[in-house]
Parts: C-alpha cells; sequence; structure tokens
C-alpha cells in the first residue's frame, strides 16, 4: 500500500465533495436542472474573479481561452506586446502569429518577470499597439509577473491587458475591476481544484468594445455568442456538465474559506515552500519575483532532476514537476495552490529530503521541514 | 422519490463503472501511470472508430471537432458544399463561412435526407470543390444522411468527405476506412456513454495530404501538433484527465459487447420505438431515412410539445429533447443511443403514454408498450 500525492502545478487535487458531484449520474444540459447548477457556479465565479463581469466557460483548456482572447479582440494586422518569459508566455506569441498579428515579443529570462520599463519603452514607440499579454504567474518558472503595474500603463491608452491567471486566479490578489485588467483567462485543473477540461474568460467592458470590431476569424470561441448564451443560464455549445458540476461544489468551498483567507493560505504556504528549500541549501529559480502558485528551485549539483521527480513520483508517491525545455532535468516545481493545505508542503519537504538522501546528496532529515513548520504553525490559533 | 431517466440525444447516461472511475483522484496528465490510460483508450477509440488511423482526442465539445476539420484541410477562399438539413447542418455552413471558405450549401428539407444526385451535380458543375460536409445522423432531426453513397462521389475526385459522425460513430455501421470517409468526428456524450467534454477526430492519409497546404488559422485545435503528440500517448495541451479515464471504462464496455453487438442492439431499439410510436399513431419526422441514435415524432394535434417535454421530465422523471428552431414545440425526440437497452425503450414509450393521457390526448394504455415489446423480445434467447 502506498499513498499517492499530487503536488504538481495542474492538475491539482479535487476535494472529495467535488469528485463525488462529478460522479452522479449525468443530467441534461438544456433543463431548469442545470441552468441552476450554471447560474449559481458563474456566479461564484465572478466571486472568484473579483469582477462584475460576466466570467464566460468553455469546454476546453486553458489555452483555448488564451486563442479566444486574441481571435476575439483583434484583427489580422494589430499590433500586440508579448511577454515571453517562460513556455506558456511563448504561447502568447505563437497565438498572435497564428492569427495574423503583429507581435512585439519582450523576451525575459527564465525566472525573472519583465520589467515595466520595456513596455513602456515599447508602447511609446508604436502607439498603435493594441494589446499587452502576460502572465499574472509564468507556470513553468514559478515567476510572477507585475500585473498591477503594467494596468498602470495600459489603462490611459487605447490598448487592451490580458492576462493569463491560469495559476493565479483564487492564488493571490488579482481584482481585475480594481486593477484595471480587460481580458482574465484561467482553467479549471489550477486553484479551481477540479480535473482539466474548463476554460473560463472574462472581459471589461473596454473589451467588449474591441471585440465588436475584431476580424479574426472564430468559431468555437466566439465570446459574444458565450455571453450571449449566459445570460440564459447555458452555453453555446454543449457544456462539460460533469465538470461543471463538480465545480459548484469546488466554489462553494472557496466562498466559504472566504477569497482573503484563501490568499493568505497560499501565501503562507508559499512562505513555508521557500523557507524549506532554503534551508535545504536550494537555489530558488524566480528568487525576486516568486509566485504564491508554485516554487521552483534548481536540483543540487550533481543530482539528475528528471531522475528525482520519477523517483518521488514512482517509488515515495509524491508527484511534483520537473522543469520544461532548457531546465529540463535542472529544476523542481513544487505547487501549492489548490486544494493544499499545511501537511501537504511538509510531505512534500519531506519527501524531498528523504529522496536527496538516497541520491547522495546528504541533507539533515527535518531541515527543511523545520523551517517549514515556524512559517506554517502561523495558520493555526 | 422519483427516479430519473436519460433518454436525450446527448448527454446520454453514463455507466456506474465510468462515474466511479471519473471520481478517482486526479493523476498528473505527464506521467507514464497517464501515459498508459491514453495509450489504451486512443486503441480502443480506434476500434469503435473502425479505423487504422489515430484519433484525435480534444478537450472540447463536439462543435470544437467540427470547426478543427475546417481550419486544419482547407483555405480561405476554397470551395467545399455543405449539407444543411438541419441545425448541425448549418453549422458546417456557418463555419466555413466564419473561415473565409466559399459554401455551396444544399438545403434539405428537416427529416429528408439529401439527394445525392443533387450532391453529384454541384461537384460535377463545380469541379474546384475540395470537400463535402455533411452529418451521418442529423440529431435535430433524427434522419440519417447516405454517407457511403455520398463517399463513392468523393473517392475518385480530389475532395474530402468529411462527416459529422457525434451521434452516428458507435451507433451504427460507419467503417471510416471501408467507406472511404475522410474525416470522422464525434463526441464524449452520445455513444461514448460519458458527460460532454471531450471531441474526437480521425483523418485518412489523403486528408493529412490536405492538411500539409491548408491555410486556415487555427491554433488550439491543431491536428498536425495533436498526432505528433498522440505517438507519444498525450495531447498538445493539457488533457481533460477525468473525462479520459472514464472513457477508458465506457470503451471497454463496448469492446467487451463487440461492435457487431452495440449496433444490433441500437437497431433493435430504434425499430422498437418506431413500431411503438406508430402504434399509437405518432407520425415520424424522418420517416424514409431514420436514425438509428433516435426518433423524433411530431405531437399529436392539440398537445403542446413544449409543456409535454417539460411534464415529462419534472414531473415524470423522464428526460427526452423538443424540437429546435422552428420544430420548437412541434416535436418529442426519444433518444435510444449510449447505454440503453430494453427497458429504457418501455420506459419511454410507457411514459408518452402516462402523459397523453394526462394532456387529454387517449390512447391504450400498452399500446405503444407491447408494439415495442414484440421487437425487443428479439434480443432474448
Amino acid at each position: 500500500m502506498r499513498k499517492k500525492y499530487l503536488l504538481a502545478p495542474g492538475p491539482t487535487p479535487v476535494p472529495e465533495s467535488a469528485l463525488l458531484a462529478m460522479a452522479q449520474p449525468i443530467i441534461h444540459h438544456r433543463t431548469p436542472q442545470f441552468s441552476e447548477v450554471f447560474r449559481e457556479t458563474a456566479e461564484l465565479l465572478k466571486y472568484v474573479f473579483q469582477t462584475r463581469q460576466d466570467v464566460l466557460i468553455l469546454a476546453a483548456s486553458g489555452t483555448g481561452a488564451m486563442e479566444g482572447s486574441v481571435t476575439n479582440l483583434f484583427s489580422p494586422g494589430d499590433e500586440v506586446i508579448t511577454v515571453n518569459g517562460g513556455k506558456f508566455g511563448e504561447r502568447w506569441t505563437k497565438i498572435s502569429e497564428a492569427y495574423g498579428l503583429k507581435a512585439h515579443e519582450i523576451k525575459v529570462e527564465w525566472g525573472k518577470a519583465v520589467d515595466t520599463r520595456e513596455v513602456t519603452r515599447l508602447l511609446d514607440a508604436n502607439p498603435k499597439i493594441k494589446g499587452v499579454m502576460v502572465q499574472a504567474s509564468e507556470t513553468s518558472t514559478t515567476a510572477a509577473h507585475p500585473v498591477k503595474e503594467i494596468a498602470e500603463l495600459t489603462k490611459g491608452r487605447d490598448c487592451l491587458l490580458i492576462v493569463d491567471g491560469i495559476t493565479a486566479v483564487g492564488v493571490f490578489d488579482l481584482s481585475m475591476d480594481d486593477c484595471g485588467i480587460d481580458v482574465l483567462v484561467s482553467g479549471s485543473q489550477k486553484a479551481f481544484m477540479l480535473p482539466p477540461g474548463l476554460a473560463f474568460a472574462a472581459l471589461s467592458e473596454r473589451a467588449w468594445k474591441f471585440q465588436e470590431t475584431a476580424k479574426c476569424p472564430r468559431f468555437y470561441f466566439d465570446f459574444k455568442k458565450e455571453r450571449k448564451n449566459l445570460k440564459d443560464n447555458t452555453t453555446a455549445y454543449t457544456p462539460a456538465v460533469s465538470l461543471i458540476t463538480g465545480l459548484r461544489e469546488a466554489l462553494k468551498l472557496i466562498k466559504e474559506e472566504g477569497l482573503e483567507n484563501v490568499f493568505k493560505r497560499h501565501d503562507r504556504l508559499a512562505r513555508a515552500t521557500r523557507a524549506a528549500t532554503a534551508a535545504l541549501g536550494l537555489k530558488a529559480l524566480a528568487p525576486e519575483s516568486p509566485s504564491n502558485a508554485a516554487t521552483g528551485v534548481f536540483v543540487p549539483e550533481g543530482v539528475d532532476g528528471g531522475k528525482l521527480v520519477k523517483y518521488l513520483r514512482d517509488e515515495v508517491g509524491v508527484t511534483m514537476a520537473g522543469g520544461q525545455d532548457h531546465l529540463k532535468g535542472k529544476i523542481l516545481r513544487i505547487a501549492h495552490l489548490g486544494y493544499v493545505d499545511t501537511f501537504d508542503i511538509i510531505i512534500a519537504i519531506a519527501s524531498i529530503e528523504m529522496a536527496f538522501n538516497k541520491f547522495g546528496h546528504k541533507v539533515r532529515y527535518g531541515k527543511g521541514v523545520g523551517a517549514a513548520q515556524e512559517i506554517l504553525s502561523e495558520g493555526y490559533k
């Protein structure tokens, strides 16, 4: 018998109440019964997105909502800024180019946050730029970009701020309306504590204005059609009924805990993880601007990161993530978003200590765990 | 206490083994554990699609696979034939036009099958036509189109046959390879006995050739990228893990029953439903070319179809479908695809008899049920 633990930055663990809701016999989607589930879910989503705007629910991965954000707001030839500080930032550029936009790409070293002066410089030099696309939390590097500061730059211009909040919404404070974010997208398998399969997108009034004249072709991801259907408590195409039913349960948990407390919990878990990895002498991948969604650290010299992740998963039963692209085999990403609490962090750190000793990188047992405990104990009276 | 029964043409009931598989704790998608689930699922899908080709698995509704079939195979300006014999046929036209194709639309009266002579005439008159798009089973009218005959027309030309098999694959024999279908798409919430959220697409060698030069923009629905990832037992973007885990269980049930027997069961249930509704004096919507997925009948004069569907669902607990667009309130659609057996048809017909009497349309109890039983009894030794 070996118990399994999931501590990767998506999919994240699913609470039992959501799992059981999804195991209920399926109901038809064009019924008052499902409309009521949908209505309640859509309302709770606005709470988590911190917006008065509608939050569209799409049957897709998060990338679908990213694509829709491009095709529903822009036309071929439009100029945009894309912030490429990792695997997902790169995706903004690729989507933009696939639809004929001209992307001014800001390349950011993996692990760093974008320098807002560079955004200002590009905006000033290219007054035709109509959008800035950025990750609030770049999952591949565990760095956070300064979205609030960028919003200050786009607010006064005829330029939208489009934010991939896939590992940010429900993790840390990113109030769409208060910040001035024009499009905020997310996905079900992150802080929403659900299996993958749902993507979300919310648009500001200003973004809806852009939508009216945007000429990129689109059909399945048609935000205007989705908004119209949302008013009738449904979606344009067949909704992923079971996932939405599970989502309602997960959102109820978030509402019950209170968003403020959810943010505090994530912050506590993130700080504990950082303290623990530092105590173990591990170099952080994003020390200056770490995201509260996950913590990326370089594995010690002489340890093969790929083998480490595999050993932790297959032998110890603890699934974390390794690195992507040029960071493959070099880093370990410990996620702490979603249905995660104190003892998940204890498990993560304890398992790393044990694996390190197995791999010949000697560390004192309890050293990282102790450092985590110091911070985790804040969460108790 | 009121037991609930789902007899709508999607979503269809989900077998208990699939529901329970989806209620398991979520596993990470980039692991050998999930790769094995994916590999087995992809292999079983080929069996149900009756093809040697890969079957792509997308996190989307069926419409997403329809859109991908257009954008991955054609370029703006390309000429195609779309067969519009209902709500879903109309969608082929809308998608084609959204991406700048020139659609020669064949309008077919709702409930009828397309006349293949009309397809021939258009193909002969417009030699530049590169594709024919049609439904194998038009869910909105419960009519089947003559796909095999159309395949005979497209085979010898430089023209693809693209088939929406959303309520056809796994319902009746539609061997992709043997017929010469170039693209076959389907969705999880039909004969695949799963909740909505997955779309499927399989392409012939010829279709993959078209893909090489197709210039429509696309990103999320990128078939080439999906095929590449499929070889590694994964998807291009985060797969809908729980749905795929459930799909494996549902496909195992199909494999165990045997596709031949699955087709026979659907045929028996369909014939029983037709015999029962005829015995009740109900006029069929698609008498000449009925689909084995569902049976559409006109509600008797003086009965409000909308109220009938609502009464059956809310008071009796049996969910069937009404009509769409101009057939709204006029028809009843009784589905018999997926996880459906003898006594589901008995329930459907008995509940209709009871509702009719309540609505003042007097019928002799057991008249329709008896007619169904005559045929349903064929299924037993």
